[in-house]
């Protein structure tokens, strides 16, 4: 709000006043960022951004692949309007999408999909949908901080923090995700007169990077069930596990308890590098959040132009599962070990991970005391050296020192962005 | 909600219950209508819609263009992120469309435009940042009847009518709209305790036509600026005024008593033909209005692609203001004579009106009585001859026996439209 706060002549509501002052001070660097982009040619001074969640390691592919749909025609429907929703074709699409990469369980229907504007557009519909203004839905943490601006801001949805224990000692591993603790926060919760309407579950997990097994899922699941909790699946890192060695398993692909509590999520900027169309889909059994999403589609209609780009890209099943996600999953292996080779020979710790695009950064060891004090005092040091990683504070995790950077950016950038991490590390060695 | 309303196994928010009882009834007219599309070759037997306000006048030219920006190499970066509130290029391109085509009186920063996605979308925007759940925005009726929901779907607030009034006795002509009708229903809304927060000015207006002189927005301006009354300008039929006869002013272009408190809309759906484009834009000049529209701006962003397709077209003012808007304005008033005479000649009154796409068509003689019975009985009339036109009473309007008539669209359409409605008129003649 800053000096116009108590001006009558600038008044805005209530409402609007709370959103704004509940953002993070935090935006503060992100501006900075934003207005100072390194640049190997350009801009070589500016601050290099590794908090910035894109995927550019196969952008030849997808650009080589863009230039081919350019290159289609375009019906002049693609200038009007179709239904809100999405158009039956991209509807479609969107169901074969499911069939050839997720492993549905049972028949998709393509009419209990909604086309949507953006995985940020389907979380707000969804928490509208399942949850009133103040109550509850649980979301484990670590996670992607835009989740709480997500239901919080205009759907005035709370999130009840589930933190996560680390399995970890000295090296770094799986966090500890279960029904156990998942029931502890929820009595609480209960106890404290918090109405809980839902879990929300981002699998392939940000910032950790860590993948449910189907044995987690399911506990999980259950868990929901027996309190009668929607679950948000949000899988828009699905595509994005590139360890050959872990096994993801939409929850489409189980065996779900309720199947119309739980209702799945997935946008095309993060698997397929594409955060600037703004295109995403939930999908729902549950007729009543169904009716729900159409009622309000026309705040999250998607463009036709759009809708008409990811249809091309996601019924090439062939190029998608013989071009470009092999080519994305070596490259991104090949990215990920090396980075993390070169972190660890200076002394850093890595939460050992397989998926996303994030390198789970724990730095407790060079904290001068574990706090969140001393972890903005290392985060202010990245930004003095002008590198821009996200603190865990930030991700609301629970203990300090850990940090997420983005691992999947152009190579002079992640390069450069990695030399200026490690000289931070070893200035902060020599005053340990 | 239907049967599963009281099933726990379903459970949706209270809030979003209500936004799907709160649909109207007429949404069924409308689902049938897009069930059962009139084409002249493969559906003749279908209904013909010409309630879906679209200017498909100039098709020929605005394919032409986008086969010359589509052949434009596309810069890997719109894959990307940019700033949530649009890029600083397509806000400079949006400065020099109101520039150009909007004579603003004072200097525009394009700091305080915001990029949306979509009309729809800046109005849920605005609603939320000016007003609180459960107050009020007054909206001079009829109106477009979206409007309602745009601002109470998610946002909460509702709208208070003011009715209009029309100088009409036997041949319709321009509304009635001052500061003293608007004083009444606003003195009145205060003794009921309910709170009123903004105006929202569309002008020219949908779906009369009607286009405010600048006088009488002079005069809007004052009442509303004795109130502290936020001012939302809709002004997306700016460039729709087809009558050259027709002076229309933007809001932007006059003396404001406070240029906070208006805050300026537009998008591309009308004036351009672009309604499958889903964009828009916000002027405000009001810090803390601006604030929140960037807070919330991750709800609202527009593709990266769409953004930069607009601005081929925005930014090419001779094509505009030689080529395009002037073919756009004379075949529109061809077309809209054409239809007039015809309907005329048939006994139907038309109110008077060079701007928009409508025919507001006043058949008030044509009701067995003076009650929006009546108006739905002749409502199904048309129906059942399968042609789709808009009963004013969905539009809000006071009086029953006004409908409302896209004439903007193929010719094909709208002939076998025109002719089907002809020939309900034709058999109430006989009836009545």
């Amino acid at each position: 709000m800053g000096s116009h706060a108590g001006n009558e002549q600038f008044r805005i509501s209530k409402r609007a006043s709370q959103t704004i002052e509940i953002a993070s001070p935090f935006l503060v660097h992100i501006q900075a960022v934003l207005g100072n982009p390194f640049d190997p040619l350009t801009n070589p001074e500016g601050i290099v951004n590794l908090g910035i969640a894109e995927n550019k390691l196969c952008e030849d592919l997808m650009v080589e692949k863009m230039k081919s749909v350019q290159a289609i025609e375009e019906s002049p429907c693609l200038l009007y309007y179709d239904v809100n929703s999405g158009t039956a074709s991209a509807k479609k699409s969107a169901k074969r999408f499911i069939d050839n990469f997720l492993n549905p369980i049972t028949e998709i229907d393509e009419k209990n999909i909604v086309i949507m504007s953006g995985l940020t557009s389907s979380l707000e519909t969804l928490a509208f949908a399942i949850a009133d203004s103040g109550e509850y839905i649980m979301v484990p943490s670590p996670y992607y901080f835009r989740i709480r601006n997500d239901i919080q801001d205009r759907a005035e949805v709370n999130v009840l923090n589930v933190p996560l224990q680390y399995k970890t000692d000295h090296k770094p591993s799986m966090c500890e995700m279960n029904s156990e603790i998942l029931e502890e926060y929820y009595q609480k919760a209960i106890s404290e007169n918090k109405v809980v309407r839902g879990i929300l579950l981002s699998n392939p997990n940000n910032p950790s990077g860590d993948v449910l097994t189907e044995d987690q899922l399911l506990d999980i699941l259950e868990f929901a069930n027996r309190h009668n909790l929607h679950v948000i699946a949000n899988e828009i890192y699905a595509l994005s596990v590139f360890d050959p060695e872990i096994t993801f398993k939409s929850l489409l692909s189980l065996p779900l308890p309720n199947p119309n509590m739980v209702h799945f999520t997935w946008g095309s900027s993060k698997d397929l590098g594409l955060s600037g169309f703004r295109i995403s889909m939930v999908y729902t059994k549950n007729p009543n959040v169904l009716s729900y999403c159409l009622s309000v589609s026309a705040f999250t209609t998607a463009s036709r132009l759009i809708q008409h780009r990811l249809q091309e890209i996601i019924d090439d099943k062939d190029w998608l599962s013989k071009v470009f996600l092999p080519t994305k999953f070596s490259r991104m292996q090949k990215r990920y070990q090396e980075i993390t080779s070169q972190l660890r020979q200076h002394g850093a710790r890595v939460h050992t991970s397989g998926a996303t695009m994030f390198i789970w950064l724990d730095l407790r060891e060079f904290l001068q005391e574990p706090t969140f004090d001393a972890e903005n005092s290392l985060f202010l040091k990245f930004m003095s050296e002008k590198v821009f990683v996200v603190p865990g504070k930030e991700l609301y995790n629970q203990d300090p020192g850990m940090f997420r950077i983005v691992f999947t950016l152009d190579e002079p950038v992640i390069k450069e962005g990695i030399r200026r991490v490690i000289k931070v590390l070893q200035d902060c060695r020599r005053q340990l």
